[in-house]
């Protein structure tokens, strides 16, 4: 990106760059994803993280449809709001000791990486329809589809007993 | 914070902490409302941007009662993910020329706000419940709502003309 220029003339050119800005962010949650595994101590949250992974590396094939689609060769842009968000997620589980208040923790990290891809996924699917490219906002809605299962999930974990164990 | 001690050690410390996280985010948020007011061409968006301003100040206000009844100074941590998230903003905010293609990105970019916000606000009205604190709970389900308010108005911005302009 050129901090300086103003690359994004169009709709489409904005279009394109959110694309980019979530593929870089599905990128990042691959790499960070183990890492919960690890982290989790409650069996259910383990194996959920576990298999968001799975899903995540599929949402990022179902991007590269996307790109290919448009005619756009598939890259990330830098994306500094889910750095942030991996970066907040990361220090506030080095604060943590207790295993069972971890969890709750790193539910609410991995909730907030939901509801960033969730926002930018509704974004990108109104563009496509705005563009008349229906067939990249299918693409598109089955990932946010999965994020929004994910982040029920999460919170049905929380409400069904890992909160309690922690408090 | 201090990133190399286990400061965090009970659901009320990560309570307290994510409390002081949205503190900090909110008024992160009425930094930032202004500059979006003045960038955006819209009036309809423009006049929402200046409604939320007086929102957030109000969520502010509600946030320090949170911490008020919860016997707790009303401070804020630093915030990675907020300061990301804005960062973004200001950044694509800047890459953008055409007005009503700026638009488009203002709201998308007020959306990941509300997103993180509403993640955030869902996670503590969850962990007040769990420590007995119904009283927290209420006022945190106000801003809550406003949030979800807020994000729906963008959704409606976009969808009734803001898009179909910018394409």
């Amino acid at each position: 990106m050129g901090l300086f220029s103003k690359d994004i003339k169009t709709m489409n050119d904005l279009f394109v760059h959110t694309l980019k800005d979530i593929y870089y962010a599905e990128h990042q949650i691959v790499k960070s994803l183990p890492d919960m595994v690890k982290k989790a101590t409650d069996s259910s949250l383990k194996q959920g993280f576990q298999s968001h992974l799975g899903e995540t590396k599929n949402h990022i094939a179902r991007l590269e449809q996307v790109f290919k689609l448009h005619g756009v060769k598939a890259e990330g842009v830098n994306c500094p709001a889910i750095d942030g968000i991996l970066e907040e997620a990361d220090e506030i589980a080095g604060e943590v000791e207790d295993k069972a208040v971890l969890d709750a923790a790193l539910i609410a990290a991995a909730q907030a990486v939901e509801h960033y891809e969730m926002t930018r996924y509704g974004t990108l699917i109104a563009w496509a329809r705005q563009l008349g490219r229906a067939d990249c906002a299918s693409l598109l809605e089955q990932n946010l589809k999965d994020e929004k299962a994910a982040d029920t999930k999460l919170s049905s974990l929380a409400e069904r007993g890992i909160n309690a164990k922690a408090a």
